[in-house]
C-alpha cells in the first residue's frame, strides 16, 4: 500500500500519525524491517523563510520532528526541552527580527540545512539528510526544491502603504490579525515538483490531502503546477480531509487564510474549493466532520469524526479516507 | 595619548586590561564621556575559520568579550555562562567538526557576524556593529578585511601524508600536537590593512606589540606588507613585550610554533626573530621578565615582571612600555 499525503505543519504532522498507526506502523520512528506499507509526505515550503542567515523548514521540521520524536508535543512546534538563549542573544544585538522562535536545538538543524543549501544541496537531498537522524518512518519530500515563498498582501500597520510581507511575519507576528487582502505563493508557477514528488503521485494507491490550511499548506502545495497535474493524473483516488468543522478551524488561523482569497469558512466550501477532478479539481472524495454537511459536485462525501484529538482517532480518520478511496491496509 | 595595540587572543586581551587600566581607563567597559585616551587594538584574523557555516573569529571575540565583561573569565574565551546544545545538536547530526567549542551564546554572534559578511559588509564594518552591544571601551580593528588565514603543514596522523590544515585544526583539534613543519598566513602577501589599521599606526604616540603568540597572532598581524611597512614608518616607538618567560610561553603552545619557524623559545630569540626597526625588523624597545636577559642588537631592552596575574600587574607592564617608548600618561 502506497499512500502519498500533502501536509502543512502542525496539523499534518498529527495526521501522519494516524496515517503511520492506520497502516500497521510505528506511530512515531521507522519500523524495522522491511515494511509492506509505504508513506510519502509532500510537504509545505511555502512558509520556508532565511532568518538570521538560517534556513527555516517550519513544516518539514514539524513533521520530521513530530515523526520523529523529538517534538514540543504541547506547543505542536520545535524541539522537546528546547532553550531559547542564542534568541535572547540575537535580541541582545539588535538582530531582527525578534519575533521569530528560534530555539537552541532547532538552531542546529538550520545551521546543518543552510550549510548543505550554500553547498549547492538541493532542500530535498538536505531533508533526507537531516532524516537519516530523525527515522521519521515516512518519506518527507519537500513539496519543490525551487523558491516558492507565500506572501500576505495587507496594509502596513505603521505607513497604512499596502504592501506584501513574507508568510511567517503576518501568521507569527502579526497572528494573522492584519487583513489579508491576497496570499500569494510567490514563484510557485515556475516551481518543479521536487524529485520523487510527481513519481510518488503516479504510483500511489491513495493520495489523501490532510486537514491542514487548504490555502497556505495544502494550497501552496497544489500551485505547484506539476503536482496539481500529477495529482490530477494519478491513477489513485484522492481524499481530503476538512480542516473546517462546525464552521471554524480544527486548528490555526485558517479562516483568515479562507477570507482572503475569498472562500467560506465551511467544509462544504472548502471541497468546493479543492473541487472534482472531474471538473479541473483535485477530490474524488471529501471527508467532513460528523454533523458537518457539504455538497461538492462530482466529488464523494463522507462525514466522520475529524477530531485528532489522539493516534487512535487520527488512524480512524485516515482509515476513512482509505475506504472512500476504496483501497484497503494490507 | 594614543595607543596601538597588536593583540592576539585570550593574552591579548588581557594585556588590553592593562594598557586601558594604564591610561586611567575603566578596564572593562568603555569610558563615560570624552577621553583623551584612545587604544586601538589591531586583532589578529588569522585563526578566523567557517565552522557550520558561521564565521568565527576567535581572537576579535575574545578581545570584544574581555573588554565588555562577557567572557568566561576562567576559561579566558567564550561567554560567560555558556551552554552548549547547539553543538550537542550538531553532533547528533554526525555534523563535522566536532571538535570545536561553539557555545550557544557564541552562536548569536557568529549568526550576526555571517550574516552581514553575507550581506557584503567587511569584517571591520562588522566588528564595529558587534561592539555597540559590547561597548569595549577600545577600538578593536581586524588586521585585515582580506582572506589571511593561518594553516599549519603537518604529517597527517592518519595518513601520514604531509598536508596543511587549518591553524584551528591544529591548535584545538590536535592540541598542537602534530609536530608542524611550516606555519603559512595563507593570502596574508595580498592582503590589505583593514580601514584604520595604518591611519592609527601613523597617527600614534606608542605601538605595543602585546605578549601574544609572535608567530600566529603578532606574526599573522606582521605578514600583511601593509601593516609592517606602517610600522616600520611611524614616528611613533614600538615596543615589544616578550610572551616568553624563563625559556617558556607565558600561555598558550607558543613553543610549539616557533619550533615550526626555527625560533628558539627565549626571550631573546624571539625579539631577535622580530627584530630591530634600523635592520628591518619592527621593535624599538623589547620588555622581558624580571631574571630574563636578551641582547637584540638595535633595540633597547628591560627587564620587568611580566606576568600578567591581574590587572595591576598588567597595567605596570603597560607603563613600563610606555617609559621605554618614552611617552608618559596623561
Amino acid at each position: 500500500m502506497r499512500v502519498v499525503v500533502l501536509v502543512g505543519g502542525v496539523g499534518g504532522a498529527r495526521f501522519l500519525l494516524g496515517v503511520k498507526s492506520a497502516l500497521g506502523l510505528p506511530a512515531v520512528g521507522a519500523a524495522e524491517g522491511e515494511s509492506k506499507q509505504e508513506v510519502v509526505a509532500v510537504v509545505n515550503t511555502g512558509d520556508d523563510v532565511w532568518m538570521h542567515g538560517l534556513r527555516v523548514c517550519p513544516d518539514l521540521d514539524t513533521c520530521m520532528y513530530t515523526l520523529g520524536g523529538g517534538i514540543d508535543v504541547g506547543r505542536g512546534w520545535g524541539r522537546a526541552g528546547e532553550t531559547w538563549t542564542v534568541k535572547e542573544e540575537l535580541a541582545a544585538y539588535g538582530a531582527e527580527p525578534t519575533w521569530f522562535g528560534l530555539g537552541d536545538r532547532d538552531v542546529a538543524t538550520h545551521l546543518v540545512r543552510s550549510r548543505m543549501l550554500r553547498a549547492g544541496y538541493p532542500l530535498s537531498a538536505v531533508t533526507e539528510a537531516l532524516c537519516t537522524r530523525w527515522r521519521p518512518g515516512v518519506r518527507l519530500l519537500p513539496a519543490t526544491d525551487d523558491r516558492s515563498e507565500t506572501h500576505v498582501v495587507v496594509d502596513d500597520p505603521d505607513s497604512g502603504e499596502r504592501r506584501a510581507i513574507h508568510f511567517q511575519e503576518w501568521w507569527v507576528r502579526h497572528r494573522a490579525g492584519l487583513p489579508a487582502h491576497a496570499i500569494v505563493p510567490v514563484g510557485a508557477d515556475e516551481a518543479k515538483p521536487a524529485p520523487g514528488v510527481a513519481e510518488a503521485l503516479a504510483a500511489a494507491d491513495v493520495v489523501v490531502l490532510a486537514p491542514s490550511n487548504p490555502v497556505v499548506s495544502v494550497g501552496t502545495i497544489l500551485a505547484v503546477p506539476g503536482i496539481r497535474q500529477a495529482i490530477r493524473q494519478t491513477p489513485a483516488k484522492v481524499v481530503g480531509i476538512s480542516p473546517i468543522i462546525a464552521g471554524r478551524p480544527l486548528r490555526g488561523m485558517a479562516d483568515a487564510c479562507l477570507a482572503a482569497i475569498g472562500v467560506e469558512t465551511t467544509a462544504e466550501a472548502v471541497g468546493r474549493h479543492y473541487g472534482s477532478r472531474g471538473e479541473g479539481g483535485v477530490l474524488d472524495g471529501w471527508l467532513v466532520h460528523t454533523g458537518d454537511t457539504a455538497d461538492v459536485p462530482g466529488v464523494a462525501v463522507r462525514a466522520v469524526p475529524l477530531l485528532m484529538s489522539d493516534v487512535d482517532a487520527t488512524a480512524a480518520m485516515a482509515r476513512a479516507a482509505f475506504e472512500l478511496a476504496g483501497v484497503s491496509v494490507g
